[in-house]
């Protein structure tokens, strides 16, 4: 029922273009996917995700099982049905909400005990607990319940939580019912190489039908990032997708992908479009100050968006500075389908052997656009 | 460059079919305009505004000729380019809202004399200037500068302001200086019938393409409502277009057009689809309360949109619940297009002489659903 076939391997990187296949479709890799956390992306309708090529979407199983709880999902048919979104879902378990949003959290070998961000309400997880929770919701993949360490993090505190998380992803996998739904295992290992190693090893050795890195993105800047990286792809089998979790800025993504990541998400294009800053072909632009006010020109000159084809930036200016939600749905829209484009670029330039031509390309790119 | 040509008329009532030939095309009536207050109708684009059917937009021009400026949407091109709407707009004159939103108004001869809503800023507005706002924003309708009273008020307030009203509407009509912009006349008289009758007299004389009822809806009550439509129409010249400002809910909207009304506007289908209340074909359906929460039908099984088609009571519960903002998005594009049914329906009705008995079928719809 999934499938990962690799089409192109690109020959002076570890960059790679591959199909994930799932009951819903598939997926062409590297695929950056939208956080909807509570099913749905924010501010953007499922009519508008496809039309900006959104291949898959990230949900979030901590959230949906708070409200409006798993068992409800299901029985509305099941998480694809609840959002009205055929492609594929995949759903976090939501180890690292829990762990940065939750309050109160005891962790003890058997599950962490915390309370609700919404009610307080007193909650003990499990692995078991969060696999079921993940079973009902029904999303093409899920992930298992891993315990994040912050940034900085001592050494023995990362290797406890490290290892919590292998004996986690053991009883995930076997409380695990559903052969529609694929489990990904999740490394760990902070900051720490040989960790990152071990952690890689060891949940290779659990047979996952794909692997996340986790716990990264934290705050520990973009060289030690990719050193862990490096440390957990060299013992990862490469046949297998790899997932980057929370990753992340245009940037981060193509340094990933050079080394051979293949599955992204981060609430960037959607948060940033909320705050009111775009991404370009130009670079990052702040739409919301006065400079904007009678741009006549689109958002972004390179991107065939509905947003860019429709709008000048002094309307969207207007928008946002008149409070007004339909310019936070613009800036959304146009920044998720720069992420769709960013990614269907960096795929075509593996497929055609260019990769490191675009790569170059794409870091001429300043941070902000001149004008800003 | 505008006409007004009835196409059919009710041998029962006052209601009549028309078409409003404007330079952004023809517009049938009788319309129903969804309110665009700031150059948006709150959290719709104007694909998913095409989508719903809207056939014209209102637009205010006291909120744009605060924010972005009238100039500024002059220079980019005028209001039509500007919001990406290249169907009719109107844009009221913002009376209304100088009267209910600005803080220490002083009224006279001249002008008001009024401190803005938004920054306090000390403005005085005269008949020329909105003219010269409304002349630079575009709209294919514009309405004249009046003086709004509030209910109840006394008659010698009522008589000061239709007064000043009529004297306005003769300052407005000489300032006015674009030919593909229609210039409507506005009615006043409180609730006094007398004083309707007079005003609409005395504005009937100024020749104006088209005449506003205003001043109504605002607490008077259906009746007194319907008498003073009533007073007023029976003075206005047949073949001219007319428009019922800020009217209103279903109900009312299907009573005034019995009485011979052709445009209409209201920001109830936006704001109520945002607090979360559906127009249903079956009554009002409170969409937030628990009882929703795992209703697998439509929003409403009579309505043909977007959100009917695709998603489930139980599911835009969640989003209004969970406070995302695609849950206000859904409700209001509903809504509108509940609206655009209504006016589609209460046409054809018109136009195939069975209005009288659609008007009874619709009035037997209750006003809440009954399972709420």
């Amino acid at each position: 029922m999934f499938e990962f076939r690799i089409i192109a391997q690109d020959p002076e990187t570890g960059a790679r273009a591959g199909e994930f296949v799932t009951p819903h479709g598939v997926v062409p890799t590297p695929v950056f996917m939208p956080c909807g956390t509570q099913a749905t992306v924010k501010t953007l309708t499922p009519a508008q995700l496809e039309e900006a090529g959104v291949r898959m979407m990230l949900c979030n199983a901590y959230h949906l099982s708070l409200r409006p709880g798993a068992d409800i999902v299901s029985r509305m048919g099941g998480l694809h049905k609840f959002a009205n979104w055929d492609r594929p879902i995949l759903t976090d378990s939501g180890g690292f909400q829990i762990f940065s949003l939750a309050e109160l959290r005891t962790i003890t070998e058997g599950g962490v005990l915390f309370r609700s961000h919404l009610d307080g309400r007193e909650i003990f997880l499990t692995p078991e607990k969060c696999i079921e929770i993940e079973n009902l919701l029904g999303a093409d993949i899920i992930m298992i319940l891993d315990e994040c360490t912050s940034f900085p993090t001592e050494r023995e505190v990362a290797r406890a939580a490290m290892e919590r998380t292998l004996g986690w992803a053991g009883r995930c996998k076997q409380a695990h019912r559903r052969e529609d739904q694929a489990l990904f295992g999740i490394v760990q290992g902070s900051t720490y190489p040989d960790l990152r190693r071990e952690s890689a090893d060891r949940t290779a050795a659990l047979d996952f039908p794909g692997i996340a890195v986790g716990g990264l993105s934290v705050g520990e800047g973009p060289d030690l990032m990719a050193e862990m990286i490096e440390n957990t792809l060299q013992r990862l089998p490469p046949n297998k997708p790899r997932y980057l979790m929370g990753v992340g800025r245009p940037e981060d993504i193509l340094s990933a992908v050079e080394q051979g990541i293949d599955f992204f998400d981060c609430v960037l294009p959607t948060r940033c479009g909320r705050n009111g800053l775009a991404f370009t072909s130009q670079g990052r632009v702040k739409m919301r100050t006065p400079a904007r006010r009678e741009e006549h020109g689109p958002v972004d000159p390179g991107c065939d968006c509905y947003v860019c084809k429709h709008f000048s930036r002094g309307y969207v200016r207007h928008l946002l500075d008149a409070g007004e939600v339909l310019g936070m749905t613009l800036l959304s829209l146009h920044n998720v389908r720069h992420y769709m484009t960013l990614m269907e670029q960096t795929r075509s330039a593996i497929v055609e052997g260019r990769f490191r031509r675009f790569l170059a390309e794409r870091r001429r790119i300043p941070l902000m656009a001149e004008n800003d």
